[in-house]
């Protein structure tokens, strides 16, 4: 009888296709941070390590990677890990304290303290995130795609040099007027490790590569164009097109003249900008990824129904991929993200 | 001997003129906490007292007023103050914590909280705000303009709301989408007491007033159209045109369309978008105030000229004040301030 073997799942490779700027049945949909607190079952897992424990344990990392997709159906995973990992692999000392987010207790804020940071042996040093890949590969077999990430060399950079995160960014900014020569060095030598750590991430089986640019819109557009976009390029060209490329900004509504540029497939971009009007600005050709407010998954379900469908309806002129503009916070009730996803998917109203 | 009566210094209307709109001889320069840290003598007061006993001392308050009047020659007086003092006035327990900035202990979340602020009598919990503006005033003698400032409703409820400064901003716009009813309770109970508190500042001899809104570029436009600009036009209403009204707005890019409508003088923006781009979308007749980065502070003498000169020609289309983007860094060398303003008033090169 062949009711005792289930045919295999179809693969779900919406993102893929869309990311691709293939027309597509419909937008594909995940979320920042999905892999996160405001799931009970990751709060689970987290009660019993500490967040960098949980991002070096494969099986672990693995698992609320996985998490997600179980739960809300999502169409793509995302590797649970940080953008600050290589800094630790490069030699910088990186704590993650209580409330306070990242700490590098020794910040580098001259151009004589870069040749403390080592190049790494990836597959040394960050061997656990490339393992972690290759459990999610198997784990999922095919349900849904998986990505990898990594931040932008000046976003590596604005942590590394501030000490952790900042408000007003005085060292990083202050260097970047002071010594632009010695910050270049630095972003150079934070490009070569992303692009090491990179290409691992896709040989172990990262199937999309989103580059976090958080603080790039500290920069206006021609510092950012000198300053940041080399070392984004140096990535760009070295990762080349095995897998689709994500760019994320946030706080960078005034660079959008300068992303139509960028040789990357899809664009992400936070709440600010609404995606018709980055549309017009980016030109037709850039896939767009976002950017529904991730406080706007605090409103009623009804309400979150509501907004998706204006997100829908205002990307409609191009290919998308729904997303939030930032990470989901960690006090979201799941039942809040399950409305912005099922309303991606037409499975509400 | 007429030669020992010296004669009334002239009067610097510069900045007034520049405020209405009227072409003057070149334009004003005045800098966003240029009554700070980075004067010794500004250190030296500090020292002696905490940042809110030198907030509550008149006659300390108008001192650090005036020193960088006297050490830099810049064309404005601004108050030493803080745009917090009127929620402390309100019943909101306020303390500066050395590193932490603002906090309170106690945040409003919910608009069952908001019958525990107060309306104050301002000239009683905040007449020592305008008690040092009437000392700046008489010991100013007409040199500058001495101008008041405040935050706007919805950059004063993030602090109310969060407690202090914040990265997310959850609380606060968790409430938006909440419960936006409620926080528009809150706006306009902030907004209300900021009417009494400014028009009080103007009694007291404020020829200028500054609204602060840090926080305002949170919100997407059609957003901060619906949730924060009411509140706004209660205060310019209220205010009508007896001063010059300056718009302030930090990361505020996207709201550019947005600002072309508001009812004041003077818009005054950041460093991320150049001030002709800003003219091309507010339009012609709005007085533009910056936009310097405060960090290029910290590059050479010869550089922030350079820069300064740059952003005059850029500005030069229509009526302009110049200004830094956001307030100077407290470890910007004092020369290299002098720079900047002595560029701006013709006096380098």
């Amino acid at each position: 009888m062949s009711d005792s073997i289930s045919p295999p799942r179809p693969a779900n490779d919406l993102f893929l296709r869309a990311a691709r700027g293939e027309t597509v049945e419909r937008p594909p949909v995940w979320m920042m941070r999905q892999a996160g607190r405001y799931l009970p079952e990751y709060r689970e897992v987290r009660a019993q390590v500490d967040f960098l424990t949980l991002c070096k344990t494969p099986e672990l990392a693995a698992k609320v990677t996985i998490q997600p997709i179980d739960r809300l159906g999502v169409d793509a995973a995302i590797l649970f890990a940080d953008i600050l990992l290589p800094l630790e692999a490069m030699g910088a000392e990186l704590r993650f304290e209580k409330g306070d987010g990242p700490v590098f207790p020794s910040p580098i804020r001259h151009r004589d303290r870069i040749a403390d940071l080592a190049r790494p042996d990836v597959a040394g040093t960050l061997g656990y995130v490339f393992e972690a890949l290759r459990t999610v590969r198997r784990e999922l077999a095919d349900r849904v795609p998986v990505l990898g990430f990594g931040g932008t060399p000046w976003t590596l950079a604005s942590y590394l040099v501030e000490g952790g995160t900042s408000k007003q960014f005085t060292h990083l900014l202050g260097w970047s007027w002071e010594d632009p020569e010695g910050l270049k060095l630095l972003l150079d030598r934070l490009a070569e490790v992303s692009i090491d750590y990179l290409l691992g991430q896709i040989d172990a089986g990262a199937q999309g590569i989103q580059l976090f640019d958080s603080w790039g819109g500290l920069l206006d557009l021609e510092r950012w164009r000198r300053i940041s976009l080399p070392s984004i390029l140096a990535i760009a060209e070295a990762l080349g097109t095995r897998v689709p490329l994500i760019y994320y900004v946030q706080g960078g509504s005034h660079l959008l003249p300068g992303l139509a540029e960028l040789p990357v497939q899809v664009l992400s971009v936070d709440w600010r900008t609404p995606l018709s009007e980055v549309r017009r600005i980016v030109g037709p050709k850039k896939v767009l990824q976002g950017n529904l407010d991730p406080a706007a998954l605090l409103a009623s379900p009804d309400e979150i129904e509501r907004r998706t469908r204006a997100l829908l309806a205002d990307a409609a002129g191009g290919p998308h991929i729904a997303n939030l503009g930032h990470g989901i916070f960690p006090n979201t009730p799941v039942e809040h993200a399950r409305a912005f996803v099922d309303t991606v998917k037409g499975l509400r109203g």
